[in-house]
């Protein structure tokens, strides 16, 4: 079928691969704007600007780097925001193996297609998209045909920064506190019109991360949830699980905490500042999903969970090792198991799931400039709850 | 209904129940031969002698000592045989936390009954009985009622050898690497005829505690059931797999074990001498039970298991903790669990199983005084594969 539309979309797709990005345009607003004449396989890298990690400190800085040229399949994105997650800490101090430096961090990315390549239907330039933890996989795989391209296969999932990839001028894929992202269209997600670019940032993580094992838990209307850690992903854990009609227990070490917590629905916040609060709770949820991205009594935490449940940890701890009593989780009787963010077609439903049903992270907007001071608030539990960083201060 | 045979029952009970035990007694085979006047409240402890921890040392000597009196819920069983469970080993050497000494160890425990108390229906005098890893619960709570003392809601759980009892002459429950052991009768079960007393030891812990949990995960025949460490649990889980009509993947490493695990039934024997061995099982099972007591890489052979499947861990390394790679688990969408010995009801079950269905452990006799030289043979991995004390060499 080629309808009218259709043809328009077209030429205009056609008009648009014959283009190119001139870097110097990247900051102009009108995405029609930036693109100069056709410089086919000799396009040019394109230029970016960052905030990257020059080492383990924990520090970032500005860094002028250069991304790949929009290929056949690829869409360029004009970052509007980027926000913060506790991973591009952990990575950027070396929590999770040694890096490559230069490294911008980020991967929770709104922005403005800017460029597409020749093969792209996913997107036309002016759409409005975002970009999670990962950019390539092999696409071939059934792991990938499935849609769950963060387990491909053949090990090509290709995540946000740091990854070695040939494609990328410094060798390295290069996060989202930046100008721009190259990515393949596959890994773009599109983001409705009915939700701010700031609110959407965290759901290309946190959301998602968050989003998918508890869709997996299908816990009824009612059921008894319990969420453990409520920083950024935990109090997205908590408002997702709301609004899909669990009765949530939330469970901070944050004492001051708990009037936003029950703000967002969550039916009690019991503080844990010392492991005998759990107690009470024993065998008491249907599920229980953990962001503690550190070392902590995953048993006495499970032991929430009736026997025969499930507890699912998404937080990250360094090294990502976890060290649990074997003998205590086996009192408990509930399945441990791990969840490792969720692949694109779901990153796109919950996308659109929190556009349509107002469920919206609640953030603090920054200047790029904060990002270090945002960082250490993180580390010290200070986030309320998520920082984004308003590209265009960069 | 009273038939003559209660009758005559209950005649030989009120007999039983007016006697208690002449320690002096206790080493004579006949066990009507064993019982002297009743002593009532005033009965006196019963003489034992055992094989005991006197340090952290890993060592064993003969040590004499005392039981409590027969209680009017108890029953003496006088001891034929002991097998020897890398769990004695562990805890005695303080792997799992500071030990009292002189300590009996000594769980897998099978002998006659010499004398009941006054209100015990479930044994008689001359009965086959044996105890397991449990000695005591509260019986009154839930899990207790549901025949799962070893989850007393209460706390109440008293494991074999080791823990406070304030029954007991030495303060600490004591082992069965013993003459005799006094306990309260619902923890005892019955030993059928038509298997052997050595046979049926290991059953006690070995054999419900694989048991278990394969019978918790519900494979179907035919299904692919992995068992990770073939020692004495592990090769027990074979047999028990391969006789509930799994298709058996057993992962050792040991490779001189191949023709043995064959011969118990395993369809295919994987050596994992290195990790990478590991990889062709990806996603291949349905199911898989790991025994391996020590530090491994947990996501590496969960990683067998087709996504959403489970993984139990049996058992138990030092200080019960072992360390697993939440990103790597994750990866693999497997449930991690583990499990802990079984309730009274599912040994008795287990031991009837596999007294019907022949499925008996491979076991080693030894006398008492060879019982350091059997440890070490156990720890380097040389027992084939469950060592059983003839307790008339004490």
């Amino acid at each position: 079928m080629c309808t009218d539309k259709n043809k328009h979309d077209r030429s205009r797709r056609k008009f648009i691969q014959q283009t190119t990005v001139a870097g110097a345009a990247l900051l102009l607003t009108n995405p029609i704007d930036m693109f100069s004449q056709t410089t086919g396989k000799q396009a040019a890298n394109i230029k970016s600007k960052g905030y990257a990690a020059r080492d383990a400190s924990g520090k970032l800085s500005l860094w002028e780097f250069e991304r790949r040229p929009v290929g056949d399949n690829d869409i360029l994105i004009e970052i509007k925001y980027a926000s913060i997650c506790h991973s591009d800490i952990h990575q950027m101090k070396g929590d999770w193996g040694p890096q490559q430096y230069p490294q911008v961090p980020g991967h929770e990315i709104v922005g403005i297609v800017t460029a597409i390549g020749k093969n792209v239907k996913k997107f036309k330039v002016g759409d409005r998209a975002g970009v999670g933890c990962m950019v390539d996989s092999c696409m071939q795989c059934d792991s990938c045909k499935r849609g769950e391209e963060q387990f491909c296969d053949n090990g090509k999932t290709l995540f946000t920064y740091g990854y070695p990839d040939k494609s990328s001028p410094s060798g390295i894929t290069q996060g989202g506190y930046a100008t721009n992202i190259v990515v393949r269209d596959h890994f773009a997600v599109h983001i409705p019109d009915n939700i701010s670019f700031e609110q959407a940032a965290p759901l290309l993580c946190a959301g998602i991360t968050t989003y998918s094992p508890l869709m997996k838990a299908k816990f009824k209307k009612g059921d008894k949830v319990g969420v453990a850690g409520i920083g950024g992903l935990g109090h997205l854990a908590v408002k997702l699980a709301v609004s899909k009609g669990a009765e949530v227990y939330a469970f901070t070490t944050s004492a001051d905490k708990v009037n936003d917590i029950k703000s967002f629905g969550a039916k009690e916040v019991i503080i844990v500042d010392d492991l005998s609060k759990l107690k009470p709770y024993k065998g008491k949820l249907d599920y229980m999903i953990s962001t503690i991205p550190a070392q902590y009594d995953v048993a006495a935490y499970a032991a929430a969970v009736k026997p025969g449940g499930s507890y699912t940890q998404v937080g990250m701890p360094v090294g990502f090792n976890l060290t649990l009593s074997n003998i205590a989780l086996a009192t408990t009787r509930v399945n441990f198991n791990a969840s490792l963010i969720g692949g694109i077609p779901e990153t796109q439903e919950v996308i659109d799931y929190c556009a349509k049903n107002k469920v919206v992270p609640q953030i603090q907007v920054i200047k790029a400039e904060a990002v270090n001071e945002a960082w250490e608030n993180v580390v010290n539990k200070k986030a309320r709850y998520r920082y984004v960083i308003d590209v265009k201060t960069i």
